[in-house]
């Protein structure tokens, strides 16, 4: 089933994707081409209060030309750790620091045509603080309680995967 | 918050995806730069037995360089409906029919740079018939018991973000 990579090539460099153009060896033998999108990688962190509430963000996304709701994420910064991306995410948007941040596990976001895998985490014991943004960043947040986020998976008001999937995991989790 | 588009450029163009370099206006009125994936869209199905077993598929995928366990997806072909897609690729990835196609709901998969939302199913009354994949598509399938699926997703054996976030909707549909 598997196939062999025998030669890839960068077709497209941008800001932080890019795009390699790749030549397999298809398992009946013969070759395929498949374009694959390179992402540095991302954390994003569900984080819930004592009151069982769980921090949101609205933010613009300009891929869907839509404002989104969901839990705060961002890029994994070269060589550095990704709990420490997840506290440094948590913290640059929302101004939130968490006394534990634990591991939820990773999920491939676009397995057919991308190479990101976002790691989850659960942020608990929040302390509030300043936030500081990136500059091309803009975004509210609120704290939503827990059985509102769930209805608003089940009504489709939340579609973003990253958020419908640390859900999950928080719900298996304590199942 | 919202960002307004001023201008777009196409930076790649592969098979099926594309590339668009957009020029936008930001909330401060300055100006940014954003890469965003152009997707055709897609359709996955979670396909669900008699014996409360789903059908799953083993499946290389190029861009993480590994097999992944998945339910059946492609994309959706142009003019084509949603649900006619859905039945087509579960069909001709595993040669089962269904009686019933019911929509869960759209999901974002990478809203940080892809205009990709996959629509999810679930189908019911599967019959077995003659599979008849696309010529570069190499998978097998079996079925799995539900309890296995989410012990699966639980220690994160499964990471794929479309079966991971169907599996959601269809527990939070029947609770």
């Amino acid at each position: 089933m598997k196939e062999i990579i025998k030669k890839q090539e960068q077709v497209f460099q941008g800001d932080f994707l890019k795009v390699d153009r790749v030549l397999v060896e298809l398992p009946n033998g013969r070759e395929g081409i498949r374009d694959i999108v390179r992402h540095p990688g991302a954390v994003a962190v569900l984080a819930i209060n004592d009151e069982d509430e769980i921090l949101l963000e609205y933010q613009y996304r300009t891929a869907l030309d839509e404002v989104i709701l969901e839990i705060p994420a961002g890029k994994v910064d070269p060589a550095e750790d990704r709990t420490a991306a997840a506290h440094r995410e948590l913290e640059e948007e929302t101004g939130f620091s968490a006394r534990s941040m634990e591991y939820l596990g990773d999920v491939a976001l676009a397995a057919g045509y991308s190479d990101e895998k976002i790691s989850l985490y659960l942020a608990r014991g929040l302390s509030e603080g300043q936030e500081h943004r990136d500059e091309d960043e803009f975004l509210e947040w609120e704290f939503v309680p827990r059985s509102q986020v769930l209805e608003w998976i089940r009504t489709n008001q939340i579609q973003d995967s990253k958020t419908i999937c640390a859900m999950f995991y928080l719900s298996l989790r304590e199942f």
